[in-house]
């Protein structure tokens, strides 16, 4: 059949149309008072966005460059600093912290697995200054525990800090930054806001910036304090990537519509229909006879492990050449072994059916075996069904 | 769940993202070599779109316009012209014939029925200058047969003119325009060419232009033999819709990339592809319990009967509430009685079985009555999947 570019990976997402417009419309130059108007703004919608009261930076840049700011802006060279990881996400930090001369203490716990509060208890002595980690691990779709992790944290006091790379993790997991006493969290544009890579955004707690007036390691572009400087006067340090400031403006008015008016509720709104496409999608591959990678899956992304026999690779390859469909392998070692489908931001109900229908289409092309067709669209539309029923944070086991 | 507006409905149909960015980013004036440099590429492009070396003309109105047009060029007050007519479009040659001053003959069948050729044989006397007819009604999902009604005005000679009004039926239906003998063909930017309303194409015969010689019914917009004049030197009588016709250079290029390069080819996959979307809706309406209305259903839509003691006015507003999917509603009278779901254009294996997992739920929620969730769109993808191993055009029914 006709072929639409369908994304179903962990970012670059689904584009808002919205945004999309927004930014092909934009010709702004950033030395402006119209241009200073929307940066204000829209730093202000972020804060709503990500539920903070802290400072929010945006800057020109992927994820990982927000990852290095969050690093040599709050350590200085030999300090020591923990690292939970437990798959390639987790290992950027720990390959970061190195980088920037850090004595780096790690969890390192096999993929697909998380952290036991235990685990944290142990290695968070008193000389740890820093614990870096992940709120949602892309490699493998497991989700950490955030709020218990960073519970121990702030039980040792203001002399250590909490950095989150929530990247993917905004806007798919419910967080209560402040409350919870985040000190960096760090999301990226090409995820739950629905607009191209480019932009990565931090919220910072006042603990952090008092971290980095003795801190010495080295930077300049990721320089905090000099952005928080001129984000004060709506203006960045060096010159904004302003297309998609335009495009970031509008999706995040797109996330207010969701909430009736209120950003931070559309923000919620938003988690919740990640919530119930990945509720979805994991009760379509269980009806398929397929199991999952994380022991404990989020819902930025479902990780489905290719059965006995199947390379993923080919899973994947079916994917794009029959449907169009962008879905990502696993990475690194694990390439070959899953496929993983996203839920952050712009997917709705159809497209969730319509991958889970594909899915049993790929599954019987590339095992050769018989699979029963309807069966994981069945299973998703039970959760749907319910879900509509008013029953949908009971299935997610979503506190909201 | 997040809402994405989605289009089911026979027109306007899903815009081609490359459509709506050339139409974006024009501002070419009219009356420039650039801009006739692409009249007459478009010009030439649709007559491979259509499949016909006749001339081919496009005007900024909707499909009616040209309707009218053909009414107007072709006949004389007092003429005595046969109308075809099962459904509200039907009706619409009737009364624009009417408007005309023509004395009209009927054949009027009940909605949802088409005509034998030996009603079209017995009303086709020797003094009926022009037959008027539709491709596809799509007010009831009907395919007519064009085919055989061309082979019996043709065989009456140069005398009498067959205009088909294929507004959905181009794109959706496999027709041979010249070899047929069609005099004016009709078709309309918002349906299978993927863009937004706004132009009215046709496909006009040496025997029509002939004919025109000696017409007398007033026409000035629609005056085809002056946009003859205009066209053939890259222009048109009045100001064109400029980003239309840049959306439609866009549109003209996926069709000739579908075909490999070659647009009559492209054409030819944009219409399988509506005739699978089309057998999979009708097997899974079936899998439902559900009837069709159409007794010869085309594959520009597929009209399914409302359950009994459901208003399908319910289903509409169910449809758009809770997927944000636009089904038509039967037309007139068939209001209530009908949804209407259609192929045509820019349909994808996801969209197709999207709309069939909503209709479930939809059915369950209107009726009040248990459905089997999954069974719709498991008839849905066997159809996909005999397809898929090559059996498309014996399933469709299509020789091509």
């Amino acid at each position: 059949m006709l072929l639409k570019n369908r994304l179903f990976t962990p970012g670059p997402t689904p584009l808002l149309p919205a945004a999309q417009t927004a930014m092909a419309a934009f010709t702004m130059h950033h030395r402006t008072a119209d241009f200073r108007a929307l940066y204000m703004r829209v730093l202000a919608d972020m804060k709503d966005f990500i539920g903070t009261k802290n400072d929010v930076l945006i800057v020109a840049s992927s994820g990982t460059g927000m990852m290095e700011g969050s690093v040599s802006n709050l350590t200085s060279p030999g300090d020591k600093v923990l690292v939970l990881t437990a798959g390639k996400f987790g290992e950027r930090w720990r390959d970061l912290a190195k980088a920037f001369g850090c004595t780096v203490e790690l969890i390192n716990k096999p993929y697909g697995e998380t952290f036991t509060l235990d685990e944290v208890k142990q290695k968070l002595t008193p000389d740890v200054k820093v614990v870096f980690m992940q709120a949602n691990e892309s490699s493998t779709g497991t989700r950490h525990d955030v709020q218990g992790i960073a519970k121990l944290v702030r039980e040792k006091g203001d002399d250590v800090l909490l950095v989150v790379d929530a990247i993917t993790g905004l806007g798919t997991t419910h967080m209560d930054v402040d409350a919870w006493g985040i000190d960096v969290i760090i999301g990226g544009s090409q995820k739950a806001l629905m607009i191209p890579p480019g932009l990565a955004y931090a919220a910072v707690s006042d603990r952090a910036w008092k971290r980095m007036e003795t801190t010495k390691n080295p930077r300049y572009y990721f320089d905090l304090r000099k952005e928080r400087k001129a984000s004060a006067k709506g203006e960045s340090s060096y010159t904004p990537a302003t297309s998609l400031f335009a495009a970031l403006g509008a999706a995040l008015d797109f996330v207010r519509q969701m909430g009736n008016g209120d950003v931070a509720a559309g923000r919620k709104a938003l988690v919740d229909n990640a919530e119930l496409a990945a509720e979805m999608t994991r009760a379509g591959a269980k009806a398929l006879g397929l199991t999952l990678f994380a022991k404990s899956p989020g819902a930025a992304l479902t990780a489905i492990n290719a059965p006995d026999g199947v390379d993923s690779s080919a899973m994947v390859k079916e994917f794009r050449d029959t449907y169009s469909a962008i879905v990502a392998n696993g990475q690194g070692e694990m390439k070959g072994k899953m496929i993983r489908i996203a839920h952050i931001g712009y997917y709705d109900y159809m497209d969730t059916i319509g991958i889970l229908a594909a899915l049993e289409h790929v599954l019987a092309k590339t095992s050769g075996k018989p699979v029963a067709l309807g069966s994981a669209v069945k299973a998703a539309q039970e959760v749907f069904a319910k879900a509509q029923s008013g029953k949908v944070a009971e299935l997610a086991g979503v506190k909201s």
